[in-house]
């Protein structure tokens, strides 16, 4: 039982973002802070922006910012977007026909029950709860303090 | 997020002896209920009857059986011997060095107490919830009323 490397990177992206709030972030500092391609970036924005908890802003001083307030990101929106599937078991899904249980066994509702309760906690925590230590975060993250684009209005 | 095909079948081996009780399980006919190898299903024994959720007689008229009553063994008593790990994202994990917040953010807190709300669900259902209807799941399972193999005391 794991998250994706989507799902791990995602958050690592919001929490960056969070910490350089108010400027736009460049994807080449992003992947420069985490040690990871810029492509491995792009292909995880894609849904973020899609579930707009991303905007990007193109040109030359484009880069990428939070879709709403750090606090109004729960962890939930993010795992939702970037994890694949939440089927626990092969039998959540319609062609598990090959268990000859499928249509008398509890195991398939006791996993929702317990995936439910794992998701009500992920909906507790916001990115703004993971990226509290803000200054630390920027020292960490090598982000300066005049980051190189402004945001654009 | 996923349990491994391990602990699927480790239910079901132990869902199978549960409707089966009193009696030996014998492999071949579990193998063949599920349509799944013997070697595949010997593999999973191996760490159940280690934790002593399971007991094996040998022998001609050998078989396997549940270690303790089905109402005494939780989805969590197997889970937590079947999953390989609950390093829900790398950061759980000793050599995650490679990300510059491991040591100031708070994910790993907020995936510890999520996994923790699911573990305590799974905790709250036995394998004699999932095996309550027994005559059904016999049928099912093709489980004739005059077992093949006795249990020896």
């Amino acid at each position: 039982m794991r998250l994706t490397r989507q799902t791990n990177y995602a958050i690592r992206i919001l929490m960056y973002c969070a910490a350089n709030e108010g400027r736009l972030s460049r994807i080449p500092e992003v992947a420069a802070a985490y040690s990871v391609s810029e492509l491995f970036l792009f292909k995880i924005l894609q849904p973020l922006v899609e579930a707009k908890l991303v905007e990007t802003v193109r040109g030359r001083n484009g880069g990428v910012r939070l879709g709403r307030p750090a606090d109004q990101i729960s962890l939930f929106d993010v795992v939702r977007v970037t994890e694949e599937s939440f089927a626990m078991a092969e039998c959540f899904e319609n062609d598990a026909a090959d268990c000859p249980l499928i249509d008398s066994c509890n195991l398939n509702s006791a996993l929702r029950e317990a995936l439910n309760a794992f998701m009500t906690v992920l909906m507790k925590h916001s990115i703004a709860d993971l990226a509290r230590d803000r200054t630390n975060m920027r020292a960490l993250l090598n982000i300066s303090e005049i980051a190189p684009a402004r945001v654009a209005n």
